[in-house]
This record gives C-alpha cells, structure tokens and sequence, in this order.
C-alpha cells in the first residue's frame, strides 16, 4: 500500500448506511443499466450522502435476462412492465436506461405518479416529446419531485473543473468553443445494421447519440447556450449488413442481406453563442484511432482549456494572464483532495475512469433530493440539447444556412 | 448512452451470482481495506467468475472504526483481534491490508489453518520474515492453501499488455529497464512526521513503499530478475513536526515538536538482470509535479515499450522492425476488448481507472483458486522483491558497491 | 560531435557551387525577405542543386532600409523599383515579398519579361488578380518560362511525408480533413491597427493570412479540393489605437487615438470535398496559448494522420489495418534518412525548423527549373485558395448558405 | 507570409556587416565542420554582432575533399596542414572539429600562436590531455587568447530559459537531476566497425560520445558538479562487420570479416552533486525508437522543469508554489521575444532546429571575443566533464563502487 488517506472529515461515508434510503427502480439492464447501478451501489461507499442510495427493482420486458442482471448485481426485485415499476411503493426514482423512444412515456408517467426520475440522454427523440417532459418536470417540481437527464461526463472531475475555472473568471470572456467526438467504431462498411444506425429506433446517428454530449458539455462548461448553427450531416456508408442480434460494438452480421443506413455517420456545425463566442462541433464514427475522443477546447481572453476523454484525468489550462516567456498549457492531474469529487477517492496521481462519472452523478442527484433543490443538468438543458440537435438537422436540410436555436 | 455492448459469452458474469461464494475476511479497514473490499464486491458484476467473492468479516483494533467500515461495506461481521478472524468458519481467504510488521505473523497463522492469504506489499519488513512466509506458503501449497502478494499494479491493462508483448518476443532481446516511481507528497519541510516516515514502522521510506512495486512490475513485464544493485539513497528533510494522527498525504501537525525521520526520502539504483540488461531504477516522494508517476520503459532489440501510470490508459510500444520511415512510439489506448481484461468494461476509449487494478487482482485470485493453480504474484515473487530492497540497502550503506541479490 | 553522417551520394551538395547560377532578384526585404534569402544561400550547401541559387539584387522602396539588408546578406545590389528588378540581365527568378496589392502587377510583368516567379502567398487579395497571374503563368509556360506560389508549408518534411502516405494509399478513402490554424497575438484588445487588420491593404484578416496556408496544405496532402463551403467570420475587437509603425507582432500603440479594425479575427468554415470528404477549417488570432498551431488530421478508412506545427518535426499515424489490440497514433519523428528532405540534414532526431521549410521549397523550385518542369505549388494552386477565401466570404455574408467553389 | 516582425532595435542585425571581422580558421569538415560553417555564416544575418564572423580557411588532409568542402561553403583557402592554419595570419580562432586525439595538440598550439580556439567536444580523449589544454587556456587567457570547448546544447533556447529559471531560484532546492541520452542507431548487430566504435579511436562510446553532453547540460542547467558517481558500462555487441569506410550513421559493411567493438554501447551511472542533489544519467545507443533523446528532469523544492531534445522547442515547467489545484507541467514553447536567442528569430511558436544552436554558440563566442570575456562553456567546464568520464569508467571497473570526481 503505497499512501494512506484520512478522508477529510465532511466527506467520510462512514455514517452513509445508517442515512434513510434512496430507493432506486431501473428500467434497462444494458450497458447504462449496468453502470448506473454500479454507481449506485459505489456512491455510498466513498461519499458521504445524506440518503443511502438503494437499487431496489429492475424493469426490463424479458425476465430471464432482466432476472439473471438482478442476481448479478443483487436486486431483489425484477419487473418485466415499467407501469408496474412506477407504482411499485419501494421506489423513490426511476432512473430510465431505456432506448429514446419510451424516455417520454415513462419520465412522464413517474414524474405524475410522484418518482423523481433520472433519465438517460438525449432526453427524448423529438421536441414535442422533450417539451411535454419538461413541462412534466416544471409541474412536479411543485410537488417537490424532480428529474436529471443524464449527462453523465459533466461528472468527469476535469470537466468540472474546467467549469469552476470559467465561473471564477480564470478565462476571461470566451471567444471560441471547439469541440469534437470522435470515434471510429463503425469505419467497416461490414459492420451491421444495428439500432443505433436505424433512424426509426435512435433518432439520429453521430449526432444525437454523441454529438449530444458535446452540446450539453459546452453549454455547462462555458455557461452560455448556441443561438444560431450552420450544419451539415452525411451517412459514408449507406448500406450495411443485418445484424444477428440487437447488439452494439460486438455485434456481428447476420448474412448476406443488407439494409439501409438511415442516420448520419458524422455531423459537423458552426455557430455562435448567445455572448457572442465562436463554436465548432463535430461528431462522428469514422475518425480511424479514435476511440472516445471528447475534445473540448475552449479560448478565453484570459486563458484556455484543453480536454480530451481519452486522458479524462487530466486538463491543460493555459494561464493567459501571466508573463509570455512562463506560460504555456499545463497539465493539470485532476486528482488533488481540492478538485471536484477527486478528495473522496484515492491519493493524487491514482487517476479514475469512466466509472467514477456515473458515481458523481449518483452523488449530485442524491445530494439535491435531499436539500429538496432540481438536481442539474434539468430537463430543460435536456431539451436545450434536443433544440439544438434539430436545428442542426434543419440546417443540413437547408444548405447549411444558419437555423436559430429557438429557447 | 452512447454505445451499447454486448460482453462476449465467455465473460457475461450473469452467472457468478449463482456460483459457490469465496468468503474473504479483511484484516485492516484503511485506504488498502477500502480499495479491496470495492474490489471484491465489483469483480462478480463485471467478470464471470467460478467462485463468489463476498466479504464477511472485517477486523481492526478499533471497534467503532472497524463497524463503521462495515456498515458502509456492507460487510455482516466485525473482529477486534485477527486470531479469531483466522478461526472463522465463514472466511476462506485472510485479505492482509495491515501495517508490514503484521504480515508475518497473520499470514503464517492463516496459512497453517488454512485459510488462503492476499497479502499487501512489501511482503515483509525483513528478509527473516519473508523467507518465513514463503515457507509457510509452499508448505500449504501441497495442501491446496495458497498465498499471493499484493502487486497491484499488475492488474493495470497497460502493464499486463506490455508483458503479452514480451512474451510474444514483441520487443526482442531487452536491452534496458528503465524503471522510476516519482511522487511529492512530502516536499514540504513542515509535512509531520508520519508513520511511513519511521523505520521502526514503515521497513523504509521511498524505497519499500513505491519502489517495491517498481522491482515487482520490471520483473512481471520482463520475466528477468536483478542479479545485483548499486545503490544511493537519501534522506533530505531529517527532521519533521510530530503528527497529530497516524495519517497519510492529508496529516497535519500537532505543534512545534519535532523528530526524526529513519527513513529515506529517495532511493537510486542500478545493476544487471540475470540475462545482461541494463536496469535503473529511481523511487522519490520528492519530484516535485509528479503526483503518481511509475514510468516504466523497456527498450529490446526489436521493439521498447513506455508507461505511465499517470496516464494508465495508455501504452507506447515502438515495433523496430517496421521501415524507420513509419517507426515510431504508438500511444495504444488499453481498453479494447483483445486487451488483458479490458473486455470486461466499457467501449474502447472510456478508460479505467486506479480502481480497476485491484478488481483484476481480486479476479486473478478468484480464478486462480477455483482452479486449484497458485495465485500469481507469489509469496516467492513477493521474497524476490525483499532480496531486492535488502541489497539496495547494503550497497548504499557500502559505498554503493555492487551486491548481489540473493535468488 | 555525437554522430558523423556520411551524406547520400545523390544529396551530396559538393558539386553544386560548380553549377550554372541560378540568379534570384528579391522584392521585399522585411520578414519573409530574410527568411527567402537565407533558404536561397544555405539550399546549395546542404543539396546536390543542378543550379547554384545566388540573390543577386534586393528591391525596396527605402534605399537606405533595402542597403542595410544587402549588406547584411551580402546581395551586391540594391534597386528601389521593382520595374529596374525585372528588367535586369543578372536576375533569373523573380522573388515576391511584397504586400499582396503588388503581386499581381510585378509578378505578370515579371512573367512576361522571360524571369521565373516565386510569389507568397496569398497569391492575390482578389479573383481576379489571381486569374490574371494564371493567365500570365499559362501563357509563359509555353515560353519555358514558371511561376510559383509559395506556400512553404509543405516544404514541412512531416506534411510532406503524410501526402506520400496519402499517396500510397495508407489512409484508404478519406473521410475527415479538419484544419486548424491558431494563433494569439492581438488578443490584447490594445495592440495597434497594423495594416494587417486592414482590409484595404491585408485583404482579409485571419483568412487569408493564416487560414491560407490551411486550405493549401489541406489540398496539397489530401489530393482534394473544397466543393462548397458553409462560413461564419468574426471580428472580436472592432476598434484599436493606431500604431506608431507598421511593424507586426512587436508593434506599439501611437497614442490614444483609435482605428476601426477592417479584417476578421476569425474565420470558421465547413465543407465538403469533390470526392466526398468532410472538411472544417478553423483561421483565428484569438486562441490564447496557440502560438503557430497549425493543426491537421485526416481520418480515413485505412488510416489517420495528425499534424501540429508547434512540434513540426513529428507526424502521428495510425495504421487502421493493424490489429485493433496493437493499433494507435504513433509519434513518427520525421528526419530519418528515408523521409522528405530530411536525409540531407542532421541524424535522427536532431530536429529541423521553420527555416528549413523555406529551403526545401528552394530546392524545389531550383530543381524544377532546371528539369524545365513547373515547380509546385503552381498559380494556379494559388488561385484555387483564392476561390475558397471569396466563398468563405460570400457564404459568410449569406447566412452561412453552402456556396460553391468555382473550378 | 503570416506574421511581419520588427526585431528590436538591440537585436538588428542590419550593421553587422560593417563590424570588424572575426575570422575563422576551421580544422575537420565533416558534419561538424559544416554545421559550424553554416552557423558562422548563419549567425550575422540574424544578431546584431559586434564582429562580422567569417570563414577564411578550412583544412582537412585530403585536399581534394577539403577543397569540395570549400566550394560548398564559399570558403576561400584551403589547407592541409594544420599548423598551417595555426599560422595564417588571417585567422582569428580556431574552430576545432576533427577527433578528439587531435584535440590537445591544435588547441594548445593555437593558443600558444594567439589564435582563439573553440574546440569540439568532448575536450580530450584523456585526463591528462584535458590538463594540458586547462593550463594552455589559462595562460593564454592572460594575454587575451582565450578558448571555449563547443557544448552546443546549451545553445538551446529552451535549455538556456530552464538554466534562467533555476538562477532565479524558480525551482528553490535542487533534489533531483535525471538525465538520459537515448539513441538507437548501432542496435542492428550487422552496423559496422565504425570508428565510434574502435577505443583508440573514440576514447569511449556512448559514454564520451552522449553522455558527455548531459554531464555538460546538467552542471549548466543546475550550477551543481557531481562530487561522486557509481557507474556500470555494457557493450551489448562486442564483434561486428569491418565497414567499408570510416563513415557513420549510414555506414556499411564492408565483407564478412568482423572486429571486436572495443567501447561502451551503453554507460549508466548515479551520484551526488557536490549540494547534496542525486543524480541519475544514461547514455546508451541501444533504446530502439529514441532518436536524439536528451532527456533532462529537475527537481527542486519550488518547481521542476523537464525537456526532451527530441521536441528541442519545448520546456515543461512546474511551478509548485501554485496551488496543487491549478498546478502541473506546463509546456513552454520556447520562442517567444523573451526567451534567450529567440526574439533573434521567427514569431512565437514557428519554431527553431538543431542548427541553431550552434549559430547561439557562434554568437556567445563572437561576443565574448568582443567584449574581452572568457566564453562559456571554458575549457575548464570541459575538464570538468572529462573528470566524470573518467571516474565513471574508474567505478564501472571497480565494482560500480562510489568515486569520487576530483575537481
């Protein structure tokens, strides 16, 4: 054991089991079902909350697989119908880890029935869908009941610094806003037809499911929305084979038969924000060598950040401010006691991963329903995304021309 | 969610809920306590395991501290004395997360009835010991009792590709081990006068605490042991405020008292393997910027490898017999799903973190049991390392004479 | 001396100093003046010329100002207008250092009069100059007589090796080209009106001076050109204190009068190529910490290459065909023997500067004329950025609508 | 052209040309030659020098070779003899740059004749040869003769702002001096025989070679000596092919017939500098994919600083009185007008080469001269050095035990 760590004492989680529950019902047991109750289990063993998360039931339409997830992960109760889950009177959240097109339905429905909900992103798969939920979730508010779209990697201690660091002025005003995601997980044109690349099921391609991400991410780290975006979206391979099953990066084809790519493989936008600053966007799943590259740069006149998800433990700030001859972009180990989230688990320089992303969220959300406050990102930077991601496809559709963002 | 996944058939740990438990009892509730017991308690969800693993019992001389670890654990059972853990029908494994001068004692003790040990590193605080402990362990060995010693760091994806890499003569004859652990926790002249910096203790100071891992990684990576050192070591701040408690990075001064730290600051050496590489090896809590930095690179006659552990994600591997015109260090992001367990976890990209190493630890020794093999690193790999430590002590007490390591 | 280095026989410059002459008449004498006339007397020592460079005359308004730059690069003669440079019987090749507003006028007269061109670039600060210059330069090809654009990036062995890379086919089809040119040398909103940010004399701002360079290079190492572009221009600071001179990064304010900035700060566009490819490309002085970050990936389906300037002696591949295990961005130092230029410098790894670009573009133009070949980048390169700079303009003053790039 | 410079008045080089002349007498003209040639006549153009260098003679024993040599560079005269040279009475210093048996004889020679003398590293194949030439500077330094041994690295800009750095207390308390020169160009078993490789010849391999150079940087960078080194020396190849000529990098075999290597591919040694600091180096030709990798990393109780030659414009700096928050290796571009020799040339970020370190030994030696100062580094400096040689392979040969480094 190379260093011993005394948690500070506001942070210790000794006392966390003997906190009133936070009773958790899951719709989906995939990869977010997996992570979130992951997180969820985690949270309460590094942080000191003032409700002990609990997943206490699994929803998922067939029992087998959602009962062999429950034994994995030692839930006690398994439901094959979300209604069900809704009524259950052992949940206090519904944390929705299903695909985009039952978010509104259930967010809806449990908001109603007085569940606070965590629901995965993008919120929703159309504005009239994003809008009803928001309008759900500014109702329930009233009531006290809550909801959180997931947005997970403003959970990512860099990027959350980066955040504290635009709020304490350290870049001056911002000018410029960069930011990609790139993968290249789908470059084989052998590659199947999965869901995620037929529109009907995903809503879009690149663009929703990780240029979403980019959208929320530069929106809470510089604080400022975009107001107008010029775009342009293209599908490079347009035929693919069928898939053997529903499955993801694993999956393989199924024969000979092909199908139509019906969503965009890469999408690329430029635009400006509210306060004037420049962004450039692009997300997309053919930049060979990248794997989740979320680069995020942003220019200030008084500094600059730099981010990339493939070192998600560090950020480079450059200090504009001081002398020429010393300055430079230093990398920063967002591992010390005083960064956000960093002080609860291990000794700097230990680095964490995407794991730890969702345990933050777990953490905020706990945190808020406790203090009786929204938890962020709300439903409505949720349907500032969804807004944004339409006008973006509206522009395509128009010779990029610009398409304001209506707020 | 932005990728979904499908794990391959052969890892899907549906099952290991169902599996036959591996009962673990923890001696010692710290920093080391925590991080196994996330471990043990994460292993099952992520990899599909033979055997359960399940902590039942924790034990520390503080009875309100130890329940407190166990009610944020989970964990049903608290021991005050560790004999009586050893005694525990409900334990099969004795996880030793104790201060070095204990490892003996508790280790012995738990082989001899049969319980199988992990064992934090050092092995030991004295060769006597551990050549003791190794006794112990091949004497129970032929009763199907095993011993395993805590080298974490093995469990990184990065390192244990680097060793793939060796062994498939990826990098040819090895020339040179380079090997540094660099941190700075203790630069400042007033940072008290912690347990780790008292020999009586602690065994040593830098050496035994970072650079153990050093000499355990360069011969897992490169399956060569040092035949002889040369060595320097130092102490550069002699005396230190006294503590106010026994902590770590996070301790703070009690008053104006002052003592003696017997420990040194940084150790240096040099020497040969066996098989005529050149190897250095530098451990410091002095190299101010660097927070947990294990630096490894391994140059062959066909190829190097490079690692950091503060980026532990990545390998840099140089393939030398490519055309030098496209030859060059290649940053492999550690985390598709051919690479050691990463197959387990998320999408290539997402990366893992400090965490992880010790949940493969625990799956290592998971399997390693259930199969009847002997968990690797071993207690021998583990005495290996203490011949190592010893002889660097001799040469810098000797005018940095060459000595030999015993085999 | 750490390495003796037999030079090649076929880059043995020994012969060169018995050449024919290769008389180069100067226009301009500030910045690029010296650099030109440094790359044109170190090229013969360091290649194996057919022709032996010599700058025999410097031109400038100033007599006293273009004496002292003779005599501190030894050029025996001086003239003060450009006419009497043309017309002289000792130049051969005409050299073009002057503001843009003079390229066209001196470098057609030029064409006409027998002398080669070698023209900075931008080539033009309208279409049709730049159409005029081509004309010129078609019409006098036929004559034996050349011009060339000089646009000495590409002199860059790493740009140049990433084109052959292109070339052989180890990028597959190309998908992405993102280019990125960052600088930030007038955020300070007090630094002067230099005539830079003057439209009447620069043309545009960060477009054509920097975002120039961008489009060539992106064409040049890809093989294609820009079909139509979506564009956003922005100027951050409008108004700034006049400058005491006409000088450009070190330039002091007058006094406190204040001057409308007539230029963009920023250019931001995205296109899509004639094969298909999607392209961004970011030019802007206003990226505080970038200092000449010249930034250029280009994804394919067999590979990727990245480039940034401020480490101009690497080149990061990856090979898409390896497998996904052993596959990442390798760091290629770009000064091996086998590599563009390269092997007729200094060993591996000793490093080549900005300066080296500009010799190996006289190397080029040196050889090319002597082989009685059109050395590239030709006007009519030239002229295709132009077209790219106006629409970038046309689309930003139209609501950012995809307008096309004339052919 | 992207960016017009106005130098600053001190830094004008335009009346260079109407200084007095300091005229070069150079002996050897290989690589070293011509990169000292082009430096001299490089150096003029760019600083405002108060002495116009100019090569006047070179002499080599071949004078067919030497005369090619000549033609080249524009060098008038050519000579045979070395003694010769010495006494030409249009030759102000003698530049040294045959192998280092020659070194001893001509330098002391030309001193004693008056002629200034900046003579190639290492200083001397031998202690007391070293001496010799000590006391020959010494005297003549009396007489206003004076001599300088050509450590051209620390003509680096980013080696001369960490040595800034380090006067100015910005790192306190050295701790720590890492230093490696890692290259790879003899791993190929069947590389021939070259000279480097024969001890008659080279005096040492690696060791004198490269590791002469950090012994140099580090001394220059800290302002601390070694008191004492333990050392260990390897040759990894110890019979190789006979080479067909005397060449280097690019050299080949010449037949079947094989020699015995006679010097060290690789040197490693630790020690403490006469302050206390520990001290690791490494020079070695056998680290497959490491170019020209000098590698320098300091660390003191205020700040670090790390530099690699292989990206020769950078320096990373860690300035540890920041809060640990925003702290962390920054990345200096070391080109800014502030940086030493750098407001000499391009603006910020465009980057300088290896070459220019050489013209900033040629401008350090032409202003000393001027100014009636001894140069830096003296030839006392390069005693220095071979004063760690020799004790390194006084410790390898004596079991790696500590020796101390007479001074």
């Amino acid at each position: 054991m190379e260093q011993a760590v005394t948690p500070p004492e506001n942070q210790s989680p000794a006392a966390s089991a003997q906190r009133p529950p936070l009773r958790i019902g899951l719709a989906g047991h995939s990869f977010m079902g997996s992570i979130h109750t992951q997180a969820w289990q985690s949270a309460p063993k590094f942080f000191d909350l003032p409700l002990r998360p609990e997943v206490t039931a699994v929803c998922g339409r067939d029992a087998t697989r959602a009962g062999e997830f429950a034994e994995r992960f030692g839930i006690a109760r398994v439901e094959t119908d979300w209604r069900r889950l809704i009524e259950s009177d052992d949940v206090d959240v519904i944390d929705i880890c299903v695909p985009g097109d039952l978010h509104a339905p259930i967010a809806i429905a449990a908001l109603q029935a007085g569940k606070h909900v965590l629901c995965e992103k993008p919120l929703a798969n159309t504005i009239a869908e994003a809008e009803s939920m928001v309008a759900a979730a500014r109702e329930s508010a009233g009531r006290g009941v809550h909801a959180m779209v997931g947005y997970s990697y403003r959970g990512t201690p860099a990027i959350a610094y980066a955040q504290q660091l635009v709020v304490a002025g350290r870049l001056g005003t911002i000018r410029h806003i960069r930011a990609r995601y790139l993968q290249d997980w789908i470059v084989d044109p052998d590659f199947p037809l999965v869901w995620r690349l037929q529109k009907d099921r995903a809503g879009s391609g690149a663009l929703g499911d990780i240029g979403a991400h980019l959208i929320d991410l530069a929106a809470f780290v510089t604080g400022q929305r975009l107001a107008e975006v010029s775009a342009l979206t293209e599908t490079f391979v347009t035929e693919r084979p069928l898939p053997s099953a529903s499955g993801g990066l694993s999956a393989t084809a199924a024969g000979e038969e092909r199908g139509q790519v019906t969503v965009d493989d890469a999408a690329l936008f430029i635009g400006r924000t509210g306060s004037g600053a420049l962004a450039s966007f692009e997300a997309t799943r053919f930049a060979t060598g990248r794997k989740n590259a979320i680069q995020l740069e942003i220019n200030g006149s008084a500094g600059s950040v730099y981010f990339d998800f493939e070192n998600l433990n560090e950020l480079w700030f450059h200090d504009h401010t001081l002398p020429a001859a010393e300055a430079g972009f230093r990398r920063i180990h967002v591992t010390e006691a005083d960064h956000p989230f960093a002080g609860a688990w291990w000794p700097p320089g230990h680095g964490l991963g995407y794991e730890q992303t969702f345990i933050h969220q777990a953490v905020g959300l706990t945190r808020a329903l406790a203090a009786g406050r929204a938890p962020e990102p709300t439903f409505d930077d949720g349907a500032y995304v969804q807004q944004v991601l339409a006008a973006v496809e509206a522009s395509a559709a128009d010779g990029s021309r610009a398409t304001p963002v209506p707020h």
